[in-house]
Formats: structure tokens, C-alpha cells, sequence
């Protein structure tokens, strides 16, 4: 697929964490959703803190160059509780914008809800019940694992369906 | 200043931001200490939120490519009240780290009481006081601003004085 095709594109979701960031690349042809890859970027504990961020970056920098994808969805991040997990989550987020920016990829954000209810019907959705509607929906082999993965596949089938909110 | 030049050193204190990254480089030379340059990097609030990521990114990248610092020394960042900031200082955190990962250069961190202490002797000081003491030690014909900048430069003169806590 090229981004000339303009009845197609490939959409990357992704759910960026410090020790796991979930990817789940999708092409998207009006109504068929084709799963493309997906998986997830583990970052070892034993890696010194400042290179995890480094291996997050190279990581999804490759993922990018190899699957070209036209858009990143990701997910809002809402954290209520502890301010120095969110200083981590966002650490890992900010690499993940500027690997995506730093192609030029467009970025688009879904709240866990609208992403949740975009492919099982319900905000409030469990993962276990995200994860067998995105096998129902990408007609997968078998469960997408781990849940990071199949977080990031259901916000790409997410931004596939509607693509109001554009942050960029 | 290369570094095969093993009595000097460089160092970039950083004290990154979403809107504001303050920056101060300076020489090092045993006890004498030479301020090379500071100021910090503005990312305008009407700049689309994620293509802030990225200018924070290429200004650092920038800067680390002009001044070629042997070491970065960055805040220990403690954010005790609301999570949703933690999650901004955390994306403009990660992406500055990556943008020195990247150029391997090492990462040594240092709390704000450690870094005020280094250069004032006390670290509960004022801003007043750090950005003073900042004038004092590198001999700069003003004082340094704005804070940002004036808390990078005491980050880095903290950093010549000590480099017993290292992270990576």
C-alpha cells in the first residue's frame, strides 16, 4: 500500500509503557480490516533506565520505517492516581510521538472508552472481551496477546471507523 | 574541547518541560568552570500538542550536534501533586533523554535539593538564590535567565562537582 492509494491506509495503534509498549499495524479498505502485524516492544528491567527509553524509540523508529504506516492511533492517557507512574507513562509516550513525528505521520488520540466501545459496543468493556472482538473483527488464527497488543489493535480498528477527533 | 581531552569536560544541565526546556552548557576544567551558553527552548502553545514533542526533540538534537557535550546532567523529577502534569513533564522528559541517548552521550541525574545545595550550600534555596550563586560561580556579566536556564547551569555546575551518583 502507498499513501498515493487513497482508498487505502494503514493505520499503527499504540499503547506506549515503559517496560511494554503494544503495536498492531492494520490496513483499513473502507469497511475490511486486514491485520498487517501485531505485538509488543519489551523493554528489559535489566537495561539501564535512560537506554529503555533509547530501545523504545529505535524500536518503534524501525517498526515505522518497515510498515510505513499513514496514521498512529493512540490512546489518551488518563492517570488519577500515582504522579510518578504517569512521569513514566509519559516518558514512554513522548518517545513514541516524536518516533511517529519524526516521520511525519499524522497522530490520533482515542480516550480507552471510545476505543473499548469501538469494537465490542461498550466503554466499559474488560480486556479479555476487546481482545476476542479484535480476533472476531481482524478474523485472527487466535487471541491477540499479549493485552498491550490487543489494546493497540483495537485502537487502530478504533481510528478505522471514525477519525472526528484529530488532535493533529 | 574534544573528548580525548581527558582534564576537560563538557556538560549539559537540562531541565525539560513541555512549554519551557531550560538549558546551560558549560566547561569544565578542575575547579574552573566556564559557561559556553544557556537559554532555554520555547514550544509555542499554539504549535499542535505532539509536533511539540518533536521541536523539543530537534532544538535538543540541535544543541547537542552545536556543543557537543561530554555529559548531560537533567533533574530528578519528583511531581507530588497532579498526575496529568506528571504525564507532560514526563513526554518533554523521555524525549530529551532520547535526544541524548541517541548522541550516547551519558545521562547523570541529581535531585533539585542536591543541585540547589551544589551551588549555594543550601537546598531548600530560593530561585533568587540559585540563579545568583549561577552568576557568581561561572563570573557572568548578568544574571542568567529565565529560571530555566539559571536551574540547568546549577545542574550542570552540580554535575562538575560531583559525579557520584550515576544512573547510566
Amino acid at each position: 500500500m502507498t499513501k498515493s492509494d487513497s482508498k487505502k491506509r494503514r493505520v499503527l495503534g499504540l499503547d506506549p509503557g515503559t517496560a511494554v509498549t503494544g503495536y498492531g499495524i492494520i490496513d483499513c479498505e473502507g469497511q475490511i480490516l486486514v491485520a498487517v502485524d501485531y505485538g509488543c516492544i519489551r523493554v528489559p528491567c535489566s537495561m539501564p533506565i535512560f537506554d529503555r527509553y533509547l530501545a523504545i524509540f529505535e524500536n518503534l523508529s524501525e517498526l515505522i520505517v518497515t510498515y510505513a504506516p499513514d496514521e498512529v492511533a493512540i490512546e489518551t492517557q488518563f492517570v488519577k492516581k500515582n504522579p510518578q507512574s504517569a512521569l513514566k507513562v509519559g516518558m514512554a509516550r513522548g518517545v513514541a510521538i516524536v518516533a511517529a513525528r519524526k516521520k511525519e505521520i499524522l497522530i490520533f488520540e482515542y480516550s480507552p472508552s471510545v476505543a473499548k466501545r469501538a469494537v465490542t459496543g461498550n466503554g466499559s468493556a474488560s480486556k479479555q472481551q476487546v481482545q476476542g472482538m479484535v480476533q472476531r473483527l481482524l478474523k485472527l488464527p487466535k487471541l491477540p496477546t499479549p493485552y498491550d497488543a490487543a489494546d493497540a489493535l483495537a485502537l487502530a480498528i478504533c481510528h478505522s471507523h471514525q477519525t472526528k477527533k484529530i488532535i493533529l
